[in-house]
């Protein structure tokens, strides 16, 4: 499943911002029909001051939902290994419980705060971020890939260290906050000048700004109403899927829409809502960008490179061996996201320095944002100002987050090697030094396209930390580094989803980076504890067969075996082509911003292509299936499509969000889907008759 | 495929002529947006004479197409034995041809007559005639049932008869032209006063119509255009689908909607765009019954009978046995049918003789029209009353009808017994006295709900006569009464189809009933010379496991081995329920007749009830979907969908009326679908996958 499915490397549902943009403009035109945008409607509701966010309440309720979702992400890890993202199911569990508390308070008298968005926010914030480390902490894939009982399967000789509640949550905690204050500074750069997208935490946003919109305002009720009903359609529509998912390669994910030959390319088009939603909100040129790469990668290189087989490498290899095709595309893929985020690291940071250099002047504040948006600050709309200016009132420091992050990396160098000794200080240094560079990348990735790519920064430890280490001890500490490496990567751009959150739904960054550094501390008690329980309860846990067969334990430990043999073990050429693609995605990225905005915004985005290199174009095909339905929209009724179009996105990236919610629970219960939608050619189709028929 | 097939009797596409009513009432209402109704955009538009709607032309394309279609029939009968409608296309390819042909002739100078939308109904009606000859001169099941090859392949004793060109041409001569006179006294009765919808006909006619709209009418030109829409996504649909559908039980018309075990039941929607536009144009009631009667027979019925096996029939036969639960499943929807049928047609019967008896008192024309409509008179639409004055303009006299049938029933009666010897003269009078009764069933059913049961009628006949004939050569009796029957009732269907599209193409009535006497003429020639092309050219023929293996054969011969058997060889209490199934029928229309209009509207009707008890009910499902489609949109714009539904429904049934040309083309061309969508429940799906993972 590891090339196909796209939850392998975690996913977050999407939506963003611009239906505010679109409908606080509107507001001036067309005063009768779109009445108001999002903030003039939340106008007369004072935002707490950020310590008030926070509430107790809040937090309880979160404890209870981090409970329950890590108990579902840890099944799902243990099981098949991929995770669906549960933003939008926190988001909507989290107002369920408050507002049921609040309204039995309100009733008894009791209240004395009432439920804000804001403190809905916080609560999402903190279970995503208590739940992603039951993701990011490995328990399927690279600490199981540790123990005995995988290396045993492996058959290697690269030593073990069994799972132990102990040295877990100490791991965890060493490692998992790294990611919070690597990012940090650079949220104004991410939210405000670069207006990423971040299609989950915009949808998650949408999703609690409609739920407390105040009575009266017609647009939004209308919005709301639309939301509602691609949500019920969107929620349906997994309900009815799922009934013909039996087994795998089953069901509508699995379509061959163009064919069965286009489909062993993975081109097809899957019928998931949630990446139509996506398409939809995501600009044309990110859309464009990612089926581009699709079509350069899986419709021209890798059948070319599939020809060479036996010549550029061993043609007897399985088709996921890293020493082959899979190699090449995962290789190529990092080289291009590492071009394109170095390259946007670089100007990012030069801009950064700049702005300190101001700073320390003691010229005005904000310079960088001022500096990006001066030329568009007259056209910023009343949501946006409002937005931006609460965004910035509440500042975390930038010698917090250095001061912070360096005190962590120093005592993770130091801690590390003591649980892990094959793992020396001066990798995990190497790793802290590279870090913030990667976490940037990931976190821009996620704001542009939606897609984590978590779990491919953390093979590229496995791969260069393997290699390093060699032999002696080299495949653990690849695992280590992975872990490193993934947690920091995975938090940072879980923070940035929520940082637009927040940003939408004028909840403080402070109270924002707060509950994410609680809702952290839970997950590293809760997960450990929940893995703990599974372990134990279940003798079978990690062996091929078994009901928890943790499938990406043996997958990841292989990884590291090959890596420990350095990048020579990588196929012919992979290496000149990763030198290609990393520069092609300097040189694409410098054109861009040479031809300025009017010309370069027709340049596709280097990171976008690199997404389906690995994974396939079939998302892309879903992506563009929503861009095409919201251009047809445009042409026909430009006003209407601008007003609603973010909502019908939402609601068909949260139905399918929050439908993620009972499946999971209908696999915790055991429930399998009764049928088997299979889609056969029609040679195999005969055959197969003749077998049923001979067998009945 | 029996049971399943929903073109084992001939299925025709439909639509009707409410858009023409409803878009004719609102042109008084609202005049800005519903301008015209169709007859008033006609207006100017001179209606030629009826001779003058009679081209050669026409028929030389006519005849052109008669062969194209003949070919498509006739391998289609041979293969899988399920023949779509082909009406749509017929209208369509007609429009085509002639058009081209006067287009190039206008240039040149030469045009002396313009392509009328009244030439182009008589195309059509002549090309449906000459290829309906191919479906019902049962060339793959009775006619074929008759020779050497499948006798030997069913071993019974019952004589055999090889086909041969010279007696299958006299055969078809005889027999064919009885149903068009049969009916042709009852048409007034069936279009104007019962005002039955004939789906196809209907939509061809609106077809024909909106190929000729002049220019400059705006609701029509956005009638067409919604048409056009939805025909492109109906064809492309059923192109889609067309992938999908290598090999029995693929595709989206075996798509387990409910789950697997209604599926058994025939409880699914098979997404046929043909029926969900059949459903939009049937009124509710229709819809409801045949749901209802779905659910009593399927739902209820049949599974009880089913637990009785063992008990009421032999648990070891084949599910298609008619001495099993199949023979409860054909005999009692004859009854229903039969007793339906009866009671209307006694209840037409008595009202006709009275019509008759005022017109030979020498009173105005058209009592029975009047009578009827005395009381709607008052509200009718311009288009109506121009298209009844029309309609009843050129009249055929009863006398020649009556005297057409009895001139050549007696010559059949006479030929009948020299070609087959096993057939006496006197069952030939049997059928030939009951006949017309089954026929106006046959013709008001079709119109009801655009289902042709004539091989059901068929089957009655081998039933009867067979059993009647007895053990010496009562096999071949039946099989050849089989044939009368079918003949009869299909061809009066079609005439009363055409009747319908001629009312509301403003043709003559005498143009129509000649265009079907040289279209059937055609076809008792095209037909057999193809059937005997095939013949010869495979001399595998009928043999199973063949291309042509002409699967009806055998199972209309195995009908007729257990027909002899008389009615004793069908299983326990089949007959009682008969009876009881009857005598509710016509109790069910006693009643609705005594509710009188007002609530009667509210009672089911028998003659749709008992279509999918022999089909199963998946078809009343997607008229369902179209009847919920339709209340939904009256439900938020009542006046759009009264103008635009119409336009929807057709384009949806031509589209999938359309695609089977390509279609056919295809199966002859040899190209099969390369993949199958398969449903396996998890159970078989594991066994699968097992089986395949062991093979590769």
């Amino acid at each position: 499943m590891d090339g196909h499915g796209r939850h392998e490397d975690k996913v977050d549902n999407g939506f963003n911002h611009e239906e505010e943009e679109h409908g606080g403009r509107k507001s001036s035109n067309n005063g009768a029909e779109y009445e108001m945008s999002v903030e003039q409607i939340f106008e007369k509701r004072e935002v707490p001051p950020w310590k008030k966010q926070l509430t107790m309440r809040a937090f309880a309720v979160s404890f209870v939902l981090s409970i329950l979702f890590t108990f579902i992400v840890m099944k799902l890890n243990l099981t098949t290994g991929i995770i669906p993202s549960l933003n939008v199911s926190a988001g909507l569990l989290g107002f369920f419980f408050v507002k049921t508390w609040t309204k039995l308070l309100s009733k008894s008298g009791l209240l004395r705060q009432p439920f804000t968005r804001q403190e809905n926010t916080v609560i999402q914030t903190c279970v995503v971020a208590s739940s992603g480390i039951a993701f990011s902490g490995g328990f399927g894939s690279y600490l199981f890939g540790m123990s005995e009982r995988v290396a045993k399967q492996s058959g290697d000789n690269g030593g073990f260290k069994n799972p132990s509640l102990g040295w877990i949550i100490g791991f965890l905690f060493v490692v998992s906050f790294l990611g919070l204050f690597s990012v940090v500074p650079l949220r104004k750069i991410m939210i405000i000048d670069f207006k990423l997208t971040y299609p989950s935490g915009t949808a998650t946003a949408h999703l609690i700004n409609s739920f407390h919109t105040p009575q009266g305002a017609k647009l939004a009720k209308k919005q709301v109403k639309t939301l509602g009903k691609f949500f019920s359609f969107s929620f349906l529509w997994g309900f009815f899927q799922w009934f013909y998912t039996a087994g795998d390669g089953c069901g509508f994910i699995n379509f061959p829409t163009f064919g069965l030959k286009a489909y062993e390319n993975m081109f097809f088009f899957d019928f998931s809502a949630t990446y139509v939603g996506v398409g939809m909100i995501c600009p044309y040129i990110i859309n464009i960008s990612v089926l581009l790469g699709g079509i350069l990668s899986w419709g021209l290189m890798w059948p070319l490179i599939e020809n060479r087989k036996g010549d550029w490498f061993n043609a007897d290899l399985p088709k996921n061996n890293m020493h082959g095709l899979k190699g090449y595309q995962v290789f190529i893929a990092i080289a291009l996201i590492l071009g394109d985020g170095l390259y946007n690291f670089v100007k990012v940071f030069t801009r950064t320095l700049t702005g300190l250099f101001y700073q320390f002047r003691g010229r005005q504040s904000l310079p960088v944002a001022n500096q990006h948006s001066s030329d568009t600050s007259d056209k910023l709309s009343y949501d946006d100002q409002r937005r931006i200016q609460l965004f910035l009132k509440d500042q975390i420091p930038t010698w917090f987050s250095v001061a912070g992050y360096v005190t962590i990396a120093t005592i993770s160098t130091i801690v590390l090697p003591f649980i892990f000794p094959e793992l020396k200080w001066y990798y995990v240094l190497v790793i802290y030094i590279f870090a913030p560079t990667l976490a940037f990348c990931n976190a821009y990735g996620t704001g542009l396209t939606d897609w984590s790519l978590a779990s491919t920064y953390g093979k590229l430890a496995i791969f260069t930390i393997g290699a390093w280490a060699g032999p002696n001890g080299g495949v653990l500490a690849g695992l280590i580094a992975c872990g490193v490496m993934m947690n920091i990567v995975s938090t940072a751009s879980d923070l940035m989803q929520d940082f637009k959150t927040g940003y939408l739904t004028l909840a403080s960054p402070r109270s924002m980076f707060v509950s994410q550094v609680i809702g952290t501390a839970m997950g590293c008690i809760v997960s450990p504890c929940v893995f703990w329980l599974f372990y134990n309860a279940f003798d079978d846990l990690g062996l091929p067969g078994s009901q928890y067969a943790a499938p990406f334990g043996i997958v990841y430990r292989n990884m590291s075996v090959l890596g420990v043999q350095g990048f020579s073990a990588l196929p012919k050429d992979c290496l000149l082509l990763c030198y290609v693609f990393f520069g092609a995605a300097i040189l694409i990225n410098s054109i861009k911003d040479m031809l300025g905005k009017k010309w370069g915004s027709y340049i596709p985005l280097p990171m976008a292509m690199a997404i389906p290199f690995y994974l396939g174009p079939y998302f892309a095909i879903d992506m563009c299936v929503g861009s095409l339905i919201l251009f047809v929209w445009e042409k026909l009724n430009k006003e209407k499509a601008a007003a609603f179009a973010p909502a019908v996105a939402s609601g068909l990236i949260c139905g399918d969000g929050i439908w993620t919610l009972p499946s999971s629970i209908l696999a915790l219960a055991g429930v399998q889907p009764p049928i088997c939608m299979k889609f056969l050619s029609r040679a195999t189709n005969a055959r197969v008759d003749n077998f049923l028929n001979s067998k009945s």
